[in-house]
């Protein structure tokens, strides 16, 4: 699937004038971008220098490498995949907060000391969210059943992307989040699992676990924990994408309450997304899988697909995608590459707005449809209007920790939703800016804000009575 | 059990002279020993100060403070507890080796570039141990049945104890461990929970889980994973306790081979003390439960005892475990409080070899037996020669995770006994100095290096063929 390489080359070049612009030009022949040029020793006769080069296509990288070694002038003394290089060791350390220095410190932190702690926590559990790690952790929980879009590739096949997921949650969120990748497949060994290891969490984030036991895993987790239970995949990708379509809905003046919108995907992403637009308002929604309109006129046999069709397509509506977009105001894909083409796009109503999310791939091409599109998203950071999850999960636990919430309900995903299009300013709105960056410092403050004041109003923030104990004044 | 306090205690004293000798006066007859003072704001009519004290009862705070509320020039601001002050948030966090800076960053770390590392893994899920967290990551797997000396506290109750092993864990031996309390507690239970989350860790540490489930959990795991499996209880207590014998045997200049040998206590510790000192060569063994000796004439029902009576008490000793100890060149306690009183040491062999280790009480207090005990050691920090975990664990799971051990054998136990008990040279050794200090640095890196290279000689060390793919040249 994904096949671009960030690649580090270090040659060694003969120091004559013109040299280095060879190098470039074959760079530029083989498709390869080039960016960061180090120096990394130089002498009269020889300059060595790392060169950051970027590939479209992993099959280029020997044709590169070859054209490079045919000048002369030129020496190739190796060739690093930054991507691998950036792997190596992993990608995240569990860290004291404060070191042991002395005997005092261990008896603190250890024995004798921590009796004490484990007594008042035996006692009152509920403590732990002060006392312990629990309040400020998160288990990143996955089965590798359903990795980025490349399918099962089983729990040492994911642990890479939890790591990836735990370094943002640090960074964005500040919250410790540790992978778990479980080597049980089915729904209830995933379940049983997850109950056992859960003490020592303040919440539970599933991950890449495939549609449709993500569904049964998800809702019997939340019936019997009391800590939230979030999957990114469903509520994470649903908050943001609400969040994008609430900004270009005002981009094109029109409103959640009458819209058409179109949605195609029945998965994780998809059901999550559809419970979140009900919640906010939207009344004409309907969803597509490969059969075309899921329709109350015949009821899946999924219980998410058959849910699907008694709270959505209120007309009763029946077709393919492409029939059942005319006229269509907003379309969200979360299914497949190429589904659509411009004409497709053309039928739908004025300054339609395309959500295609299919990564990295999209339903449509932005390109083929810049002149016509009233707002165009994509799940990709090379286009404008990212829908990116790392927009959400950092904040939504933080909120939720920050509260000590029992649970993450649909009240708290639509404020999330609320307050991250609320970052984009009514003046900084336009087609091409509906949705923060990433590295927005705001974004996790902000939504974290929301989630918890909406999960005290909800009545689902756990009140930690009086101070801690040990404070004897 | 452990009832002692460290309190900071924060005053406004009259700024004239003598106001301070009251006060440490008063802590002196409250029975509070004094530590650091620091001073916190000073005025001309007061001064602020935080005076640190340590009082052996939990029950004498109220008189303490009352005391200094009664000095007319004394005003007590706050008393803080500094075990529970330590506690506040937790004791770990979770760090990322690299921050991410830019979209280059994520790019690398996070999708898209992470999917080549997934799709490598999935292929070779070996490569886990150099690109990803297993590498250096160790679960510290507990039930909270057995916590400390406190009975079962449950998973909650069992946290800040973890917390506390991956902190030793981290600093001691740069492995990171990542506490899982479990709440399931029968063994097959724990069984199936650990090897469902084994996939992300290089190595697992039972820890506080009650005999003699933790045999039968220790045992079917080992077979079932192909990552060490190590049960701190007996194998850590069991590597520094023999590491504390072979030196305290050559202090008194006795050899293992020859030795009669009585141990108190048949639980975790004491099942994997009596293997261990087999594989070293004691042959005179005799292990006491709080029936007697465990011997080959009456077979016990349960299986761990069962097995100590066929492989340990060639003789056929019965008795109490007063009887028993007459003539003993050493008693090894791993049981309870104050079995034994001075007249029971003074029936063993001419300089006896008393390791008391029931903590915080040993078997027979120090100061009754100075005077006729060969060598003494207890597992508290505030008498000479303390056997403590934190001397094995964090060396032997970093030798372990330095080849990529497939398990942790009795071998490479005896190899780290052998190694630490090395730290000592022969002329620093004497009846107060047989095992070194857990700040003492040399320790972990020296046991760590016995560790792996028993690993590679009994053939349990992984094999990591060639280089990180994506090293093209």
């Amino acid at each position: 699937m994904v096949t671009s390489l960030n690649l580090t080359v270090r040659l060694k070049l003969s120091n004559r004038p013109g040299t280095l612009a060879k190098v470039v030009n074959i760079i530029a022949q083989e498709g390869g971008s080039l960016g960061a040029i180090d120096l990394v020793t130089a002498s009269l006769d020889y300059i060595t220098r790392d060169l950051m080069i970027h590939l479209r296509e992993r099959g280029h990288i020997e044709q590169l490498i070859q054209a490079l070694q045919n000048i002369p002038e030129v020496q190739v003394i190796h060739v690093v995949d930054r991507v691998f290089t950036r792997h190596l060791g992993g990608k995240i350390e569990m860290a004291p907060k404060r070191p042991i220095e002395n005997w005092e410190d261990l008896s603190l932190v250890y024995t004798p000391g921590v009796a004490v702690i484990c007594e008042a926590l035996s006692q009152e559990p509920d403590l732990a969210y002060k006392l312990t790690m629990k309040g400020n952790t998160v288990a990143i929980v996955t089965d590798g059943s359903a990795v980025l879009g490349l399918g099962n590739l089983g729990p040492t096949g994911a642990l890479p992307v939890m790591e990836g997921k735990a370094v943002l949650f640090k960074q964005f969120g500040n919250v410790d989040a540790i992978p778990i990748c479980l080597d049980v497949h089915d729904s209830q060994h995933i379940i049983d699992t997850v109950m056992a290891l859960a003490p020592a969490f303040g919440g539970i984030n599933l991950e890449d676990i495939a549609a449709p036991k993500c569904f049964e895993i998800e809702e019997k987790l939340r019936g019997l924990l009391d800590i939230p239970v979030f999957h990114d995949d469903q509520h994470g990708t649903a908050i943001v994408t609400v969040a994008g379509l609430i900004n270009a809905l005002k981009v094109v003046g029109k409103d959640l309450g009458s819209i058409k919108l179109v949605m195609s995907g029945a998965g994780a992403a998809g059901v999550a997304i559809a419970k979140i637009l009900l919640q906010a308002g939207v009344r004409n929604l309907i969803i597509c899988d490969r059969k075309g309109a899921i329709s109350p006129r015949d009821l899946p046999k999924e219980p998410s697909k058959a849910w699907l069709a008694q709270h959505t397509n209120p007309e009763g509506v029946q077709g393919s995608l492409k029939e059942v977009i005319v006229g269509a105001d907003v379309f969200v894909g979360v299914s497949a590459p190429g589904l659509l083409n411009r004409q497709d796009i053309m039928k739908m109503s004025k300054q339609p707005i395309v959500f295609a999310l299919a990564n990295p791939d999209p339903e449509i091409q932005p390109e083929d449809i810049y002149d016509i599109a009233g707002v165009i998203a994509t799940g990709r950071s090379d286009y404008a209007n990212q829908i990116n999850n790392a927009l959400a999960f950092p904040g939504v636990f933080r909120g939720a920790l920050n509260c000590h919430a029992r649970t993450i309900n649909d009240e708290m995903c639509l404020a999330a939703a609320y307050a991250l299009a609320g970052i984009i300013k009514e003046q900084e709105l336009s087609a091409e800016n509906i949705i923060p960056s990433v590295f927005n410092k705001k974004v996790a403050p902000v939504v974290a804000k929301a989630v918890a004041k909406e999960a005290r109003r909800t009545g689902v923030a756990r009140k930690v009575a009086g101070g801690v104990p040990g404070e004897v004044l």
